[in-house]
């Protein structure tokens, strides 16, 4: 292991810091203790009110139309079917930088530093952002809510200083939906990092995931996940997949260990992703993941966070990858996000579609729920939408449209007939021969004698477009 | 079980029998008989002489530029790294059909029926072909081989008196790469085989994959295929996906057993296809297929067939694919065509890019070969090329892209510098914590020490742009 | 031009006839006179009734839950703005045929041949269905409603026949929305039409649109569209791109002196689509067909019928190809379908998302009509849809979207809101310098020195988010 | 106009200055003057000999196998061919940087300052590195190759200063292939530049190509490029496409206008791209753009730069935009780079593909050269290349690539069996009736006659396949 090269403190998700040399004037500037706005005082957001629901016919942005947490539908609470979270760094470290421009957003609170003090103070701000959404839970990776390190040891300190007033601002309600370390931003990740080519960056890795699994644990997250941004490959030409993958594994088998070590009973969540930033992810898709778990053994310690925009990057719609976790055990959380259908990257945008947030919330509910997962907003605001109030009008956007899913759910329930329709397909198989061929008992000579026996067949329509209808109806 | 509603004689894969009532004159006119030209003599191929190695300064397209099949590479004779099969659909069953159009294709020696005499004629077509190709294997289902029938024991009977022709043909030297049953084109399947909603329809599937396997083995064939071109669904909206999973794997379990009872030693093989005919297969891609294989116990029992036009389908390069099957010991076949890259569906051209083939063939060296799986041209004409002679020219030039694939691997490997770069890659892992890692003894507490130890790392260039340009000095 | 090697008779769009040969026993089943059911008597859908309104809570799927052709909303009729027709082809002899499987679908009145009496039993079907329906329009090609002939000669008169009888059968009130040649099906086509190589192709196709277009004139069609489905190339290698584009312009002059010269007055349409059947296709999307049409100096001459799939599939949305052809002044008609957004070919489904439909009723709404244009149903019922209430389910659901859509609008304009939104973001171009600019006279110096004296700029939010949500607010 | 809101320097293309706030220690530091290296002497690359040729048979990394640039082929230098230019941006600025990760790449000569020393000492090594490699053309966009200002004057006046040595630099031979102005970084053109909701937007833009386009003319630059990357939109919703449309011809009308008025006589180039940044570009594609430039009367005033990447995002391949291109009389330029098959954005990677580069080079042949366009290298190294080294192995890779692509052009022409399948193809059209239908003179009746009079026709066959032997025997 040679001396070090890159002494980088990578700052935060995306491009944040790039303000630091352009100079903006900031509401509340730098100084040399780090920040003079250490004592900004009431509120972040002030001409924003606490949200409420105001029901359909309302036609204020800042109130929510069909999100009413206390309503019970299909015999729960909505924030308990819903159990919505925000997400840290698109919402307090999104910038609006993309491949070919700057960043665009400046909030009023942020001095252009990337100091302890401007780390606590945009926690405050996040915790004042979560109390007038009105929700219980926000997700984080290690390096978007304090800063990075000269030293490892450095990191870990800054996160503490920064853990210890998140505990303190998140009261008695509010917890972490999930945490995670921060594996794919720092140049040292750019060849992966349970992944990478090098073992001092695999050891690196280990540490950052062990203090970041303590810190979820610490502030009572109920799920960890990983995300393997760099975990895959750019060209085949230069790669050893198969040793990548059996590192990978041996990552995950000490992740296990550790946390149970440390007496963490938080689910270990992974999260499919097919492509971007790499050419190829391992965490390909829900089936590639299970595959993965399944072959090193590793199947009863993980679930999936299944992201709606992923999904629909590897191929799927978003209710597929949804029904493939479930029906493999591994329906974990969801990152409630879209993309666009005719753009090849993730965009990350809050989901609007209402079809499609029904068809989410049907699995969950088949699911039983989605406890202790939840819906993390992993969506940002366009790089174009620049106001303070956007953060709040796309968070409200973002709930009322699953709120509006799951009430479309129990309206399908109700009415009955979609259920109807799916069960009656099926109904051959609730018979004798039936029983035998679900129960593994019906070989190729008694199947043949019945087909011969049967003759020709009589194949029903599918009954597609009327499926369609229904389905339609209660939207 | 009701009475049949269909009885359709469904002859041939895709629309071959369109011609019939279209009126087309034939060479050799259908009688009542079944057949005029049951006595057609001599050659079908009269004009094409048998294919020969003639180097790569010859201009001649009926000859080999670059398979040369007794010549030795990298230790094996090109026929033995090659094995390649001619799809007996494709060839003699495609017309040019397609969703907008008619067929474009009357080969002389058919006189439009779908008799059993002319499937007797064509099957002497056929082996004409893979003679004046010199090849050694070729791929069928058995519905493209011979008629359907009225009944499941007509088609029996028909498939009989066929393949009686075929394994006389045969003689001691040619024998199929595979054998499959065609389960897909029949409506009674428009809901899926083993995943059909119907019960009865499960059970002809099983019927005809029996009889199937059967023809199979007896012919000599080396591996059984499964392709489920209706085992998917349209819409989730009136499917229930994790029956008709489970549905498939009962029909697998009852294959294996009966390829057992019947002492066939085949491989039994999967292709993986993501979409097309359904809106989503549940063979997906190399790594959902090995889940399933996996989630239901069956991983000993099947191997993949991995067809590259697929695998660009399904958002991977077909190198992945097969670098996936062989990681997870699935490599068992090659169905090695290729598709246009700007377009969505399975366009089943022969592959002709270099490039493209070298990596094909990099991964079987590394496999050690494909033996018993081979290379099957799942490939066909386009539309537009109607002349019979087109035919050769495809296989040839399909040939020679495979072997001069192969001849640049043995470049690459005698050059050494790629595998090279490789190694060095890895090597910090070539070391005592490398070897603890990759035993899955090194446990975060020690990973994070060694962290905290090292510092900042120094992480190498990967080299892609020089990976690339040895690589590209091969072709 | 050498003899004769076709004689096709091709009979219909897709592969419909191939149940002739398959011995499907027929309700009716044909006799030497080509046909039993001459006769057929009374209902060919004795079970559905006349289609009619019943408001959002119904739940008969054979009734409309948002279409009322009489109400009147932003100041027209319902069926004024929405002018829907029925596809003859999609819906009478679609098959359910696809690229891997056989027809599936054997509606009760036909009897298996490709008869003039068959096409005139089907000719009555056609007008039942669109009275129960109650549309007021019908679309066709010519080799869909009568039977193809061993010559041109023939293929006109039996087409004579067919028309004579639909002319009778239209009324007053019902006309063609549009007709046009089928010049994609026949394998004289497979090169192109007017872009084939084959000048005795070019000669055919011309005179096959002359008699179709003559036809169209008889029955009233308000437009005449040319989809070029063999128009485009499978390779550049074997193609003169340029030479066949110049055809095509030459073809499309052709075709506008006819039009004159017959007296007709019916507008000429071109329907943009990018590939399929053909790699590439020279109509490829909006923006390409207004090239063309600029450059041969055809642009008075033409509009263009935009359909969704289509749009979508060349990685446009709907939305963005209407509001491109309205803004070129194009926008002629809409072929009211729609694709499934992970999948790369053409499922021509019906339109079912509400959004999306709003947004082609904005385009429409913009354009102030869309007539003598309106909405033609190229959408097909699924494979698996074999009942023949399913055609009617999915007209009703296909027309009740639509309507939704318009409904929808007529709220966001009485909102006012979005539009106000739009407005607001361009008003610093309502003024001196903005009206310059637009004038096309504000020069390069003046805009320097505009920019300096202003310095740097306040951009403000894009309210993208906002946008969408009082967008979402009306569905 | 509102007072100012940013004042941001933005710096360069990406995230090139976040090293700055991230601490890396640099060979040469920055001081209060703005840089120590100043006086940085002798080489940049002293590990890096002169580019020479040494033929197929060579294994150095830094020598061409097959660019010999003073070799005669078809009649011209292979370096008059080929006309090479490095892209400023990729080659001087490019970071690393990517949206999930920080920069990886910090050449020792820089010193981690946005100053005019630093950007004087970046040119010097951008000259070495065009003498090393042997080219004579370089691009660059106005703020990468100086610092942007606090007011447009600083910004202007630090471009002055910095061409002023570019302009010494360059000596006799070197000059810009072209130069363009970089409308997309900064935040003030998140809603375009020219299509900017904003005037003030619009005239700052206006400002800043107008200096660009003089500083172009002042460094003998041959062409002036408008990559058009904000002129587009996120979602139609609060756009108005047709305005924004208008404003966009407005901008190239005072482009031209002032080109004229300074006395400029390089080419104007539009470079079209469908997507990315934005969700939808309004220079889709070369069709896209050619209809704007004949809708707007500007047809005789642009060509295209052609990129390759920017093809296949837009659904064809590059030789289909080439081709497009040319037959439109408007291939203006290359960006030679290419993308990955799989991926949905803009990889900006080297071209290795001796195929294409062969399709690439058949266009630029038949368009009798692409002077004064070149090939500019708008391609980056991949992140994860960090040495010095990569740069100049990349870019021999990308030339000796075009220039085998050049070779095996020469070796098709000479073989001249694809050209005269092609040309015999149309025989057909060499007739008298041809010649009547290429002039436009063969009416409706005339043709109808000619198709009655022929009957059916033989279509021969496409050789599709025998035309991609003939291709891939030059490779």
């Amino acid at each position: 292991m040679k001396a070090a090269k890159f002494s980088f403190f990578i700052l935060c998700l995306h491009v944040v810091s790039l303000v630091v040399i352009v100079g903006i004037p900031q509401t509340c500037p730098a100084d040399s203790s780090g920040s003079k706005c250490g004592d900004w005082a009431g509120e972040f957001f002030p001409s924003i009110p606490k949200i409420k629901y105001e029901g359909p016919s309302s036609k204020n942005p800042l109130a929510f139309k069909w999100y009413n947490p206390e309503e019970e539908i299909l015999g729960k609470k909505m924030k308990d079917w819903l159990r919505f979270s925000v997400a840290f760094w698109h919402t307090f470290r999104g910038t609006g930088g993309d491949p070919f421009g700057a960043p665009t957003k400046m909030w009023p609170w942020e001095d252009g530093t990337n100091s302890v003090a401007m780390a606590k103070r945009r926690m405050r701000a996040n915790f004042e952002f979560i109390d007038k959404l009105g929700v219980d839970f926000w997700c984080f990776h290690d390096r978007d809510i304090a800063p990075d390190g000269k030293t490892l040891e450095e990191a870990n300190a800054n996160l503490d200083e920064v853990i210890a007033l998140a505990k303190e601002l998140q009261g008695t309600k509010i917890r972490p939906l999930w945490g995670t370390a921060q594996l794919f931003m720092h140049p040292r990740y750019m060849h992966g990092a349970a992944t990478s080519s090098e073992l001092g960056v695999y050891a690196y890795a280990a540490a950052q995931v062990k203090k970041a699994m303590e810190v979820t644990h610490y502030l009572g997250g109920e799920n960890y996940v990983f995300w393997g941004g760099r975990e895959g490959y750019q060209t085949l030409l230069n790669t050893d997949m198969e040793r990548e993958l059996n590192h990978m594994a041996s990552f995950f088998e000490a992740a296990v260990a550790y946390k149970k070590k440390i007496g963490y009973n938080g689910t270990l969540l992974i999260e499919p992703k097919p492509q971007e930033p790499t050419k190829h992810q391992y965490d390909w898709d829900a089936a590639t993941t299970a595959n993965f778990l399944r072959k090193y053994g590793l199947l009863g310690e993980f679930k999936l966070n299944i992201e709606c925009n992923h999904a629909t990057l590897s191929g799927h719609s978003c209710h597929h990858e949804l029904e493939t976790a479930r029906i493999n055990g591994l329906l974990g959380n969801i990152d409630a996000n879209t993309g666009d259908p005719q753009i090849g990257w993730d965009t990350d945008q809050f989901m609007t579609d209402i079809a499609e947030a029904t068809l989410v919330m049907q699995s969950v509910v088949r699911n039983g729920g989605i406890a202790p997962g939840g819906f993390n907003f992993d969506a940002k605001l366009r790089r174009e939408s620049t106001d303070v109030e956007d953060l709040f009008i796309a968070h409200v956007g973002g709930m009322d449209t699953m709120a509006r899913g799951l009430r479309n759910v129990a309206k399908l329930i109700e009415d009955g007939s979609l259920a109807e329709l799916v069960l009656n397909r099926y109904q051959s198989f609730d018979s004798e021969l039936g029983a035998l061929v679900e129960a593994g008992k019906a070989d190729f000579d008694l199947l043949e004698k019945k087909a011969m026996e049967w003759g020709e067949l009589q194949v029903p329509s599918a009954k597609q477009e009327l499926a369609e209808m229904i389905f339609q109806s209660v939207l």
